[in-house]
């Protein structure tokens, strides 16, 4: 099965989920919006959004075209992905578990966006300053920790042990959990940096992930879009000014 | 199986879209934080949400509670119900599909929370009234014809026509469906009183499962909270006015 992922084509984004569980599942795939020539780029994606593909109408990217079916949402698309392609456990309990994990880094991720774009992901970030400076805090001193901890904790009671968050091999939620670490590291070098004493099991988690021969392989490849200040991590100085 | 659901006691919130699906179902449930007496109360929920019961970690309720498993993230939650009572179609494409509607329909609650909460969830309303001002506005205008658009034509798409989002018979997302229909006349009734002509399926959806005889009975219960301005749908006048 050739998968078509329809995204947007500059940024890593939400998109970068499931470009990474493709990658380590070594899926062959097309990720449209950024190819070009005849019946590629981001009018494909208008198209697709529109709804005038056949179809289940997508709401956002990003969106997975498998053969006649289309799948929109991460943790879905991830699901699907995961179960097909060994990236998430068997037993069924494990698996709701591994998308209920999902779920809760989706969360993460919203919050991690909502630092820049308080007010409305409609208006640009310099539209709204002022309110970013004050969610950011709030985001830093109180949700950050929060979350970091319960992942740590997570890891800390898999009685499978290993560097993975759910059962005893690497699953989606790992390459997502690898995703937020990276991002956040690019967003918040300073905060991070202080805080990395206290995640060492996230930190184990990072590094084994990295570790895979084919995420290596990708991250070095062209494939893999730069973090920038277009995305979900940016990297505003004056956000994390003070710290 | 007699579940468990652990959420806040006094409010609706995200516990409603579980509450709704248990009452659908004709599951035995006990809200565990709403009884009083031994072994209830809102410090078995801060028990759960600290890790000291058996089972995987939530990090946030609602939590469901099924014999030995702990499950939480409310899309994940009714995934597992719908599956088991009839909520969910059987088919596994059109499982998925329902998940995605109900991932999307959690990202507009998502929208709808921060319309009042735009700087943080730990600070109250009263502490970021301009900032939501503006993020109400933009949410009004934007994103609510946005989602409410999309919804209606997902309605008028679905082959198996009826007034249901997936597949032919009623499922999980179309009760969560229900309950933000419902919210958003409670806290933006001008708005949605005047956009109510464009949402014709919509507004047949809402009708249909309000005259579901459990859904009905469940409504006329004392079980039922009301909206307030406590949960996710508030009524602020000054947050809709000049409308």
């Amino acid at each position: 099965m050739r998968y078509e992922l329809y995204y947007w084509p500059t940024i890593q984004g939400r998109g970068e989920f499931i470009r990474l569980a493709l990658e380590e599942a070594g899926c062959e795939y097309e990720d449209v919006a950024r190819r070009t020539g005849r019946g590629s780029g981001v009018h494909r994606l208008m198209r697709m959004l529109a709804g005038r593909d056949a179809g289940d109408l997508p709401f956002a990217p990003p969106i997975l075209k498998a053969g006649p079916r289309v799948l929109a949402q991460t943790a879905n698309i991830l699901y699907f992905l995961g179960t097909r392609h060994g990236l998430a456990p068997r037993q069924e309990r494990l698996r709701l578990w591994t998308q209920q994990l999902q779920l809760t880094i989706g969360d993460f991720v919203d919050e991690v966006h909502d630092t820049h774009h308080p007010i409305a992901s409609g208006l640009y970030y310099e539209e709204q300053k002022p309110e970013a400076r004050r969610r950011t805090r709030n985001f830093l001193d109180d949700r950050l920790p929060k979350y970091l901890d319960y992942f740590e904790r997570v890891l800390a009671r898999n009685p499978r042990g290993g560097n993975w968050l759910a059962g005893a091999r690497m699953t989606y939620a790992d390459l997502s959990m690898f995703q937020v670490l990276v991002g956040l590291g690019y967003a918040f070098p300073t905060t991070m940096r202080r805080a990395g004493p206290r995640y060492r099991r996230l930190e184990a988690l990072r590094r084994a992930v990295e570790a895979r021969p084919r995420i290596h392989a990708y991250l070095q490849s062209d494939r893999r879009l730069p973090f920038s200040e277009e995305g979900i991590f940016r990297h505003y100085r004056q956000l994390e000014a003070g710290r």
